[in-house]
């Protein structure tokens, strides 16, 4: 068993640290994060800090850091108001990873990364052409944290693009058979295979499989 | 093509675009929520909504919403400032999802979802004793979300506990080696594939596995 206390995360070589921290919490939501400068240079960069924030109105948030690329990130989302969320698929995504590099502010990664853009009208930012489960946002929120200088973006989302053959009867997309890929920790990326899909869970009732019939306090 | 646009979004019925709208983000960090009331009783949920908020000083954010169980666990935190996080195994990801069921407040998944509690000296929150996964916070800031309700917690990492196996050389926690969950909307598990590692992205060098040496320019 290891145990790392406080004091010692602090000691630890900071490569290392960052390392640790990042792939604490396991898989992450793996996106990237088109925008557009108001002169219309696209900023396209990969994203891992992205969370559901709510269902109604429909909410997503996600975390920037100050540094580098994600500066005209920021930016663009300021002064444009709008921007997309991509999914990554296995056939690129190390292409993916690559809008992580950093590149001079007026490059776009689309270009250098070999991403082609596609647009919605009377929507500013581009989407990714080669993903196939897409969202398109506007800004209803910035939150500066001043604990480490991140910042929260919470956007609505106006679009969503995606395949009909991905939406369940249900209304969940099916990211196993998008073949949306996943990361943890900064630079370790996966593929997920369906494990099940539960039913809404009950007092009383033992967790099941969605879609089979047991009875309340019924053995599994 | 399937273009779903903001008016329709909320036309559509309640279940089917809470599912869809949790979906979209892909595949989530998923975890065991643990706390304690201050009178001692542990409180235990399984959470999708954890972000990485960064690593200097080491904190976690997480979104958590205003009703049912997590009443219980809001007030814990607020309370006792204190909470664990704690990666969810193939074996037992049923009962970790039951722990999403409605118990009445008093009620501890921890015996009613049948977890065994692990406890740390001077740290008042319970770890999960089944995970191999397992961080120990403090409550660093709330932030209440006007736009829909939801609370933002932020905490410091404070206590670490894993396995020597499953630290790597760089610090990476080996998620596929600890045969961590995920999750993808509100209830379809899965268990992910490493698919590659890759080296840090620099300008003008192809992206490439990491400990694979390659040239500026280079073919990948």
């Amino acid at each position: 068993m290891q145990h790392i206390k406080s004091e010692q995360i602090y000691q630890l070589e900071k490569r290392y640290r960052t390392s640790l921290i990042n792939s604490l919490i396991g898989y992450r939501a793996l996106n990237l994060l088109g925008t557009s400068s108001r002169d219309g240079i696209s900023n396209l960069c990969i994203i891992s800090s992205v969370f559901h924030l709510g269902a109604n109105p429909p909410l997503i948030g996600m975390v920037i850091r100050p540094e580098r690329e994600h500066n005209d990130t920021l930016r663009n989302i300021r002064s444009t108001g709008q921007y997309t969320l991509n999914n990554v698929l296995p056939d690129w995504y190390k292409q993916a990873h690559q809008t992580s590099a950093s590149y001079p502010s007026g490059v776009s990664e689309f270009d250098t990364c070999h991403f082609k853009k596609h647009y919605l009208k009377d929507f500013k930012a581009p989407f990714v052409a080669a993903s196939n489960i897409r969202t398109g946002l506007e800004l209803r929120e910035m939150i500066e944290l001043e604990v480490n200088g991140t910042t929260i973006v919470i956007g609505e989302i106006l679009h969503i693009l995606t395949e009909d053959s991905l939406i369940g009867p249900d209304g969940t997309i099916d990211h196993g058979k998008a073949e949306t890929i996943t990361v943890a920790g900064l630079d370790t990326y996966y593929l997920p295979k369906a494990v099940g899909k539960l039913a809404y869970a009950k007092p009383g009732v033992e967790p099941h499989l969605s879609g089979t019939n047991i009875k309340p306090n019924a053995e599994q």
